[in-house]
């Protein structure tokens, strides 16, 4: 083996250790305002990767407009678009904040975030609370004064409730949620109805002791009872807390993050720090909820929720969520060879998730772009369709485009083989 | 077609139609005397098929001197013995009272049971509500100080929570239940923590509303919150709700109950009514939950909870529910064929049901015992494995004796081809 072949190995090895040591523990639910770094009363964030106001699809665009309106920083859509225009609204993305988002990733000051500790290394990471399984939701750029009235009892009912119990609990080992989920078909991206229930009866008689007000216990528990996808931010603060401490190891080919903002899609390697190698974002091939929906309605692949498939959950173990294949009128089959051909691509196993449809074998962990580029084999992301104006209009699932992996291997090359 | 295999073609189509037709609502939680008809103050029931005392196993004999002990009938276990023999407590099964009880089955005058309302027939079926994960219980026939004071807990202070909460729900439909469950790696025998976290999320909304003491509602919650196989029994009273009006069709080959006693193992057939064609109960295979245990401590295969396999769950539906080999050390294929090769001696497919695993076709329902002679393909029944004294040991898999099905054919033969 070369130096740099050793050092590569050495490196990863490392790296996945670190994700595989992680111990994530949601500890937290506060206003971002509160907690998210750098927050500022007038920032919008929005999902990765950075992208200036004029190119950005219609769900970042709307769904900064409706931040801008909700936080009370404008009255009209008109004043919201001058003052974003006039740059007295700051726009950045989740992940300059140690942040993720669904969908469009919008967050903004009052909203409430999960906050997930890392406790090995001690780093916190934040998500946007679940916001509803409403398609005309925030989340995916839709804002009216139904969405704007839902996200206050979000943030000024439902969050303080919801801080009460996890505080009560003293905080939840998201670990051991996700390795019984994954045990019981979710892949936990586009399915988390089996974490979701169990994390809502591990709270429930913290909950209960929590001494918050009946009437607002009651809200939210009818809110908690019914949503199925509640735990997958949850999932993601945990993904982004897992994977921090895995960046920037000189040498590393292993993928820190992925992200798509629905115009370019986005990789960072763990050896080349915080720089993001971009692709177009790629097209969702998937089923429309409704019969008037179709392809020419979609806007192409955006969210921060591929964190999920970054840390090895969502695509890369289909094996184990064949219902998720009803998406994409897939097979058993398909879920487990799509699962196995990840091993291809990632540097090794990670033992504490199982997968019954793999006999027990653990889920692919570490990226390696290099194995990316050499076998041609691209991760696919389970997630959500969003229209190109507003509204959640399909499931479905997207290749990551293999670009970002010939860019992010050229640049690995730049900086370490020509050194 | 001759007109005898015709006959028996449209008999058993309409004792699959009634099974498919079924709607169990879980409706009620009482006391057993208020409800299980024919039940009186010293009476105990166990597990199927009836057997006098001198021949009953280890967990019988146990089960039901605990329940006397219980029901204060007798002081000491010698003066509960006495009465046995004496003829003072009556002594009957479970299915002889529109019941089914897990485990030994042992229910007893006081001791809370589900009453689960089939509304497309109006029969109700009763199943005991499921006493704890503890090892040493009474349906596993260990009964002492400790396991008497829960038992005093769960009628006195749990099943009234319980009522009241399915009381302010109007009702629980199973099936919806079931139908989620077995998408979640539940094949609803040995496997319960998906349809015991989705009745949970349901439950709690209702709960909370239904105005119970505080106090005992904590306690209520702190105990369902841990109690991932609730849902079994359920299960079981659905089952036998739903299968009851398939009995009684003449010509139908169609099996309606298997019950063990841990002695007998006992078949009834739609067309034969009542009767019980028995044979040996077999060994369970499978796995010893410690290292001391091993089969020469283990009791016969015992229980009603396999009337979960004879409407169709199950050990017939192990491909569903890969986590299920991980007691006999097998695998997805495993559970896949065992799945398939069930298909064989079943008349007809629940669509209701899907199976992920299987590309979302249906379950199999309706055992024949001409497939079963036949094939010589035996059911799987998923099963704990009992102590052949008291206590739960382990957890496996058996396969229902040939000779149950080839007695009930003679049967048939001698009724209906002779006639």
């Amino acid at each position: 083996m070369s130096d740099l072949k050793a050092s590569i190995a050495a490196a990863n090895q490392e790296t996945v250790d670190r994700i595989l040591a992680g111990q994530p523990v949601w500890v937290d639910v506060r206003p971002a305002i509160e907690v998210v770094p750098g927050m500022t009363r007038n920032m919008v964030l929005h999902s990765s990767p950075r992208i200036e106001w004029g190119r950005m699809c219609g769900p970042h665009r709307n769904g900064i407009i409706g931040a801008v309106l909700f936080e009370g920083l404008a009255q009209t859509r008109d004043e919201a678009i001058h003052l974003i225009e006039n740059g007295d609204i700051l726009i950045d993305t989740c992940h300059n904040h140690d942040s993720v988002g669904a969908g469009a990733g919008i967050t903004s000051a009052s909203m409430p975030v999960v906050v997930v500790e890392n406790k090995t290394y001690g780093n916190r990471a934040y998500c946007d609370v679940f916001e509803s399984g409403a398609l005309q939701s925030l989340k995916w750029g839709w804002y009216d004064e139904k969405v704007g009235a839902h996200l206050h009892w979000l943030a000024e009912v439902f969050a303080p409730v919801l801080r009460a119990g996890i505080e009560c609990m003293g905080g939840l080992d998201v670990k051991s949620i996700v390795a019984k989920a994954v045990q019981m078909g979710d892949e936990c991206h586009n399915r988390s109805i089996a974490a979701s229930s169990l994390f809502f009866k591990d709270l429930m008689p913290y909950l209960l002791r929590s001494q918050v007000k009946e009437a607002d216990l009651l809200q939210a528990v009818d809110f908690l009872a019914k949503a199925d996808h509640f735990f997958l931010h949850v999932t993601m603060a945990a993904a982004k807390a897992v994977l921090e401490p895995a960046k920037d190891i000189p040498y590393s080919t292993v993928v820190t993050a992925m992200a798509r903002n629905g115009v370019d899609f986005g990789i960072q390697v763990s050896g080349l720090g915080n720089e993001w190698f971009t692709a177009p974002a790629g097209k969702v091939d998937g089923l429309y909820f409704r019969s008037e929906w179709g392809p020419g309605d979609a806007a192409l692949d955006l969210g921060d929720s591929c964190i999920t498939e970054t840390v090895g959950l969502g695509g890369l173990i289909q094996a184990t969520a064949p219902t998720v294949q009803q998406y994409v009128q897939g097979t058993l089959a398909d879920a487990i060879r799509n699962t196995v051909e990840f091993r291809e691509i990632c540097v090794s196993t990670n033992r504490e998730l199982q997968l019954p449809n793999l006999d027990f074998e653990g889920t692919p962990v570490g990226i390696d772009i290099r194995k990316v580029v050499q076998t041609g084999i691209l991760p696919i992301l389970d997630t959500g369709i969003t229209s190109k104006e507003a509204g959640l209009i399909g499931a479905g699932q997207a290749r990551a485009p293999k670009e970002c992996f010939e860019k992010a291997l050229r640049a690995f090359v730049a900086r370490y083989a020509q050194a």
